[in-house]
């Protein structure tokens, strides 16, 4: 399990995408403690084969008081020599196979700052629909490939509204190497997704005001990152993708990200920026992340990010400072 | 702990009974993954009375994303030689003693598609208030015997219509024999409740558009149920129910089920069929169960079911394939 | 982890302070269950600070069916010669170094009925806002000091209605001695809150139809506890305090109590009385606690309470007995 303790804050238009949510008056702190308890289950058939399921329990509703608990990140897999099946609320196979620039840089905070600026991008087209995947993951060396699939549950908010989109699907491959002593990492995917009900913008966008495409909207996803740990405390990350929308009057969106980071006995500092470059307001966003390693489990982290939409003159910056703790 | 990984689908109409709800419009399938952990605890008294808890720790929400954890079928309890006590939502007394059909028959679906349809009849008369229940049971060799009651919480939606209906109860003997080699099981019992505010119906009948008996009918049950264990891979079960209400225009509903399994080796496939007979229109449905046993704990599974209901031309049908495991 | 079964009942009119709730028609009785399930997780920094978190999984809504699981007492904390920094939905300064008069006997029931009343105090100015609160603890031989602090989260429930209350704090001391075979233990604090949108009334009182005190008032608030062990199985505790509102028209309110205690071999008794007197209608409320240990972590409990409020002559006894179980 771990926890965290300690504050967050920011800008009065933060929006809701993690921790902290700004109150739209004026910039606030507010302190913040999380739990997350992973409880995991095993076994082996009588021909090999392993499965098993891991989940999160999890503080919800935080930072406010008294959240119920909710279930994170479960899933339950059955792996063998023909690969790894994963179903559950996990990564699509791009996000599998693809290392974004934050997490090259392998840092966190516990507000995440460093994953709610505008500018950043996580997941690409997953969780357009219930967020429950299906993956297939298969290894050969240093290669990877996956492949997911996300259903469309086709329930709309009422029957007259019912939400007929296509199930989404993605595909991606990995590469690991060595050359002259740095670590290189190499992904690439292909993701198809059709809004639905709501509407459809990617990384964080709607969450900024974007209006995102419309229901109905098919979107290709071409993404491709590069990582590089040069072993000798940098770490670096490039990320870039392109979301192609159907539909007359849409246009390609371009999202790039690159990250920086360095460690130096107990310290490591972070930072990363990224950017979405559509036909209109492009949006960006940078952060700062910086952690202290306290030893046996515990670190003082600290972030700090902030975002910038064209036309927009938001006040969107986030910080945090606390202690985490795994167990 | 268990969980299940798969898929479960269906019809349209499909009630929301249990993990498959139909969407009114078309069938549709999806992916469903559940995970079931289970808390005990227990100790004993300086004179020898033993006592504990069980709960389950599960997701809700089910087939949805990101469900918060519900408790189910928590219950505490006492025993000693007076018997065991205990308190909790758990089964009545009749259901408690007698095996229904398809418990007989010993198999299950990860969309319990065993269990959803217009004629399955599972818990009697429990849960016509809050679910929770007290029961006393006792066993004396082959015979068993259980009182239960279920309090009405006497609580309306509002004041102006409190909900002043009786507290139910309920009472039910066993008798377990061999005969000729083949294992016998006899349940009998008798359990009343007054119908609150929202009215009651047996079984699964008012997922089924059935309109139920009115607030302040007094609903009178008896149930009787048989199950075989043929000792060479057949096992089967049959069940009858009568369920007479009070109040003029009222009439008296009959179900009864039946249920047959067989299983060889590894594989082992059911099939038990229900109806509801009313003084109107009738409603039945059956379901077909199958497993395969893949050795520690996990196993393929099956299910299928479909429903009839006089004048009422619905797709009912649900399936589900997924692999269960339990650790 | 703990357990609970038992009965809850009482008066139409007693309400929602804790388990049971009346129904404002008539007396109730009700079914109980609960159980709480603490996790802890610690650790040591390579400094030899220690840190962990503790939660409680425990049901929520009972006494009604299936409640979700509710995350209580939520708390992070990190310790070393400094003292202990704790973050969580913990008690504030004054609640931790004092002793109230129902704790000095140290009894308690299923129904909590020793806290229901409207005659109770158990929090002082805690959970004025969010209930996250952060607190210093150091301690010295026999004294020990707090520090606390509870931050307003700024959130209105819409932007116009804007809840800009101070952040609460609160200091508190105490003291344990020896006097002629008397354990004695002393506790005095201030505490300070502005009260939110919603107001703030002291105890249980704004659940007793008390108006409370308008947002923006500002709350100082004194208090003191003495508590005594007689070691001949003889507890007693007292407890007053003082609320001092801003704003004309506001006048002060006063809380006393007394508890009293009595344990002989397996059986202990105990009784509270508390009362507020404030400048119109004053509140007060009794409970008795019994307790017969049944050895091996379970008690048979029972508890009584009853309130008085002037000019509001509604029906609040309340009563519960059941099984109370430790694993």
């Amino acid at each position: 399990g771990s926890a965290e303790m300690g504050i967050v804050g920011g800008g009065k238009d933060a929006p809701g995408v993690s921790t902290y949510v700004g109150n739209t008056r004026d910039s606030s702190v507010e302190f913040n403690n999380d739990f997350t308890l992973t409880v995991v289950g095993s076994g082996q058939t009588d021909s090999g084969l392993s499965f098993g399921i891991s989940v999160d329990f999890s503080t919800d509703a935080e930072p406010n008081e008294n959240g119920n608990v909710a279930l994170d990140n479960e899933a339950v897999f059955i792996s063998g020599d023909f690969g790894t099946l994963t179903l559950g609320e996990i990564d699509g196979a791009v996000d599998k196979r693809l290392t974004e620039a934050h997490n090259a840089v392998g840092q966190y905070s516990i507000g995440d700052d460093e994953t709610v600026h505008a500018g950043y991008q996580g997941s690409y087209g997953d969780a357009a629909y219930d967020n429950q995947i299906l993956r297939y993951d298969y290894s050969f060396g240093d290669f990877g490939f996956s492949a997911s699939m996300e259903l469309n549950d086709d329930k709309g908010t009422t029957p007259a509204t019912a939400d007929d989109a296509d199930n989404g699907y993605a595909l991606a491959i990995s590469y690991n190497t060595d050359m002259g002593g740095v670590g290189l990492g190499f992904g690439l995917g292909y993701q198809y997704l059709e809004a639905g009900i709501g509407g459809w913008a990617p990384g964080n966008l709607s969450d900024y005001g974007f209006a995102g495409w419309a229901a109905g909207t098919e979107v290709d996803i071409i993404a491709a990152t590069v990582s590089a740990d040069f072993n000798n405390g940098f770490k670096a990350g490039f990320e870039y993708s392109n979301y192609d929308p159907s539909g007359a009057g849409n246009s390609d969106v371009d999202h790039y990200a690159i990250g920086l980071g360095y460690t130096m006995d107990a310290l490591s500092v972070g930072a990363s920026y990224g950017k979405f470059d559509t036909s209109g307001d492009d949006a960006d966003g940078w952060a700062l992340t910086a952690a202290y390693d306290l030893g046996g489990g515990a670190a003082i982290v600290a972030g700090y990010s902030d975002s910038d939409v064209d036309n927009n003159d938001g006040d969107y910056e986030t910080y945090s400072l606390g202690v985490a703790m795994s167990f």
